[in-house]
């Protein structure tokens, strides 16, 4: 039976038939709606989450009362608010689903249990890390130097699907636009 | 003898002495001068930094010639253009000392080879990923939602000894200020 999650893992550590019958049972498989959320702000992050179908993204409301996207996680990827799930705090994002999801959810306590039982994840998930973690300093540079309009169409053009996917008033606050910026540079571009 | 890398790694895993007296074979010390270049922009970024003594940056320079830092490293923190090295490709990063500093150098050859023939350094990789990736999403936050003013004022609360030894210039692009603007704001706060 295809598992996207073994598949996923598969494809940066080799997994013994053992590990394979295993790690599954470290997880909860969900599937949640459309604007479901996942880990609600002002909780816990006690919760890792791997999107086997879908798109889950992470938000906080700034002072404004404005909700800003600061993460996305499309299939075959993960998401949690990470400096919070590290050390088991308080979250000030809300991890929701975008659109219609499957996604393995595991808990902070069977996931400190699974590196622990099973080593071999332990590089599995250092490579999530250093990926994620090169990724995201690549998307500070990129605020730092492009203007607006240019972050906007520079992301379309690496990203198209991802674009076409996303509701635009999410889309404009992950990338730090307003939603009637983005709605403007749209219209440009059609015209 | 105390050993700065060995005593970062041992709060983060259980070393044995065969480990303790193998890690450091993997490893260069270097002594480098302010300003020294450790990594120059376009090569192959094959080198990961840790920091003993001293400060070191990584900064790239935009289009309009302006040197932008976008990560620093003070004593105990790990360096280099993550993204670039994962691949073994072209940074755009240059990685400079900031001060007189003593850092402890691994290839991206010999890096692999450790966590290969000691799995346990898997783990504390893991943990400095995970905190880094964390770290560089709350610092995307903060640029969402805060002006420019408060993102200096809140950084100099967090890291008050990082503001004192850090040039204001280097300081100022870490921040998305400009040096002038930087400028400004340390006059009004002394006023």
């Amino acid at each position: 039976m295809p598992h996207s999650l073994l598949d996923h893992i598969r494809k940066f550590i080799s997994l013994t038939p053992e590990l394979e019958a295993q790690i599954p049972e470290y997880f909860e498989r969900l599937e949640v709606g459309k604007k479901e959320v996942l880990l609600p702000a002002n909780t816990i992050c006690n919760r890792l989450f791997f999107v086997e179908k879908g798109c889950v993204h992470a938000f906080f409301t700034d002072r404004q009362g404005v909700e800003k996207s600061v993460q996305f996680a499309l299939e075959n990827w993960w998401i949690s608010d990470y400096q919070a799930f590290y050390k088991k705090k308080m979250t000030d994002s809300t991890i929701q689903a975008v659109e219609d999801s499957v996604v393995w959810s595991i808990s902070k306590e069977r996931y400190d249990a699974l590196l622990v039982e099973h080593p071999a994840t332990e590089s599995y998930f250092r490579k999530m890390y250093e990926i994620g973690y090169g990724a995201v300093i690549t998307r500070i540079k990129y605020l730092f130097t492009y203007s607006k309009e240019e972050v906007f169409y520079n992301f379309s053009e690496q990203f198209p699907y991802f674009v076409q996917r996303v509701p635009q008033y999410i889309l404009a606050t992950y990338l730090g636009l307003t939603p009637e910026y983005l709605s403007k540079l749209r219209a440009k571009r059609r015209s």
